[in-house]
């Protein structure tokens, strides 16, 4: 595939995606009458639970829609079991449930299947996806497009800020705050217009000095342990790195700290993984407070705190392309991998 | 530490507790009066969710207890996030819920904190801990007794199969199922005494080809991905290899295969770990219907489907043990591990 200026380098897919982040979010955001709609669809529902379900990105998005559920309108959300449902068949009375199925293409065979059993059994059904055309859009009472545009590489960048954006602003209507977070969100978008160039020259410094490391660790907690996820994924994915997410209790390269309720115990992690000698990268808008960090990424504050995750990934999206970059490896069509996941 | 017998060789303590396992099951289930008084207790709160905390080999067991109450009493329970509750203070309305605390020693702080604040605000709370006069007993509503004995190993072995044993049987006590799931953990029992003396022959001829390799995947989905996790945490915390539970989705060493729904992924997931050149060990009860596998460790059919991890993390437990006495390593006391979990 070559692009209209000429040939292709290995990684500019990745790394255009990720610099259109910010144009990518005011997409999502032009969309207020839809989601008005659908928040006032779930609130009305009062679901006692809302089921988030995807694979891989989508999944690690999920992990962050726990939290914009349960800080907002305090409601319980959780990553369901997508085997229980469609391959065990379980009885589960989902009629009070909301289920909100996460694909960037839509056609995610596993997530399409769950959503369409939970609508016949009656769930409120929502699909997240940037395939409006797709059959999870067609299979759910209701579609939020992620607006993102085509993205191109096998590694998600836009398409995942873009379903952090979706969670917390619909989880943010649920709280009748819906108004608020897009203007935060909105806030955001130009932060990270701001410092995408600046970030950008930081992480390819640091990323050489981890060309020939084979084992990482992405450490996050909380609201940003989806981030740690999503930054493990991408580690996999484009770099072909043992990379692996954990909560600050598991516990050693990567932090991210967000000045929150958890950064206690993910200073006690790097501290502790400082003293066993693994070399650190901090991130997040808290990564000057990682004493003894080799590299510090700093992003910027976040208008509201629970909107971290999505100035905070942007580091470790530019760090695995940097890093593939450096490894000589095609972050935009990694080895065995496919954009649509097949799972099932 | 010394036994009676003389002075500890390394290990000893975590395979004697490993072999005592079918004696450790017998105990747990003596105590009928109190899961039946628990189940009926739950069965009257009738909980949108049931909410499992714990780390560790808890979180692992926890991931077991998701299935067994999706399966048996058709309920939903999830592996609810800590953080949410302990440290974000999130507002979330419990008064409709069941939680069980989940922890060995009784004695791991955020898990009794979690409960704490969850009987506050009216969850019905269970705890199920080895350590029945714990601060988890104390905090909890109602205490289930895991009755395994001491545990002197770091490495949790009977206290995890008892922990998967009182999930299943009060999720089949909230099925008014209880009395035939005890009866078949009666069996597994009995499978266990029969087979372990042969599976650890086998098991330590295999470990040995395993004593250099640094990376290791265990490869389990539905109701096994809860074994795969626990059997990934015994090779991380006693070979200090890198071992990582993955579903048969993501996707190479050691598939853990029940004749269940989850099946065919996880044939499919292991065949393209062994096109890729990964070495396989087969294990679980569909073992021997894994093409290829370097090795093969089969375990007994179980007398209902729901009790197969019951089984198949024995061999898996085993694998530890004899890797790490292959590597010089001490399985009983790790380096750098504390029995009880001081997570926070």
């Amino acid at each position: 595939m070559s692009q209209a200026n000429g040939p292709r380098s290995p990684g500019d897919l990745f790394l255009g995606e990720i610099r259109e982040q910010p144009q990518a979010l005011l997409r999502l955001l032009d969309q207020q009458a839809e989601f008005d709609a659908v928040t006032k669809a779930m609130r009305e529902r009062s679901p006692s639970v809302v089921r988030l379900v995807g694979h891989g990105s989508s999944d690690a998005a999920a992990s962050f829609g726990v939290y914009a559920f349960g800080l907002l309108p305090g409601w319980t959300a959780m990553r369901d079991s997508i085997s229980l449902t469609v391959y065990y068949d379980a009885k589960i009375d989902l009629s009070d449930s909301v289920v909100i199925g996460l694909s960037q293409s839509g056609e995610t065979p596993d997530v399409v299947e769950y959503v369409t059993r939970a609508r016949g059994r009656g769930a409120f059904t929502v699909a997240i996806t940037n395939g409006t055309d797709s059959s999870l859009a067609t299979a759910a009472d209701a579609t939020l497009a992620l607006a993102a545009g085509p993205e191109r590489a096998v590694a998600a960048s836009k398409t995942f800020l873009n379903t952090l954006a979706a969670l917390v602003w619909v989880a943010g209507g649920a709280a009748e705050r819906g108004r608020e977070i897009a203007e935060g969100l909105r806030r955001v978008s130009d932060q990270l217009s701001q410092s995408l160039e600046s970030l950008e020259q930081s992480v390819s410094n640091v990323a050489m000095a981890f060309a020939y490391v084979g084992r990482m660790y992405v450490i996050g907690r909380g609201i940003e342990f989806g981030t740690a996820r999503e930054v493990a994924l991408k580690l996999t994915e484009t770099c072909r790195v043992a990379a692996e997410p954990l909560t600050a209790t598991d516990l050693a390269h990567g932090p991210i700290a967000s000045r929150d309720e958890s950064l206690p115990a993910v200073l006690e992690a790097a501290a502790r993984v400082i003293e066993a000698g693994a070399t650190v990268v901090a991130s997040g808008n808290a990564a000057m407070r990682l004493q003894g960090a080799a590299y510090v990424l700093p992003v910027p504050e976040p208008p509201h705190p629970i909107l971290s995750p999505l100035l905070s990934v942007v580091p470790g999206q530019l760090f695995a392309g940097a890093l593939a970059h450096a490894k000589g490896l095609d972050a935009d069509y990694p080895v065995g991998l496919s954009k649509v996941t097949r799972a099932r």
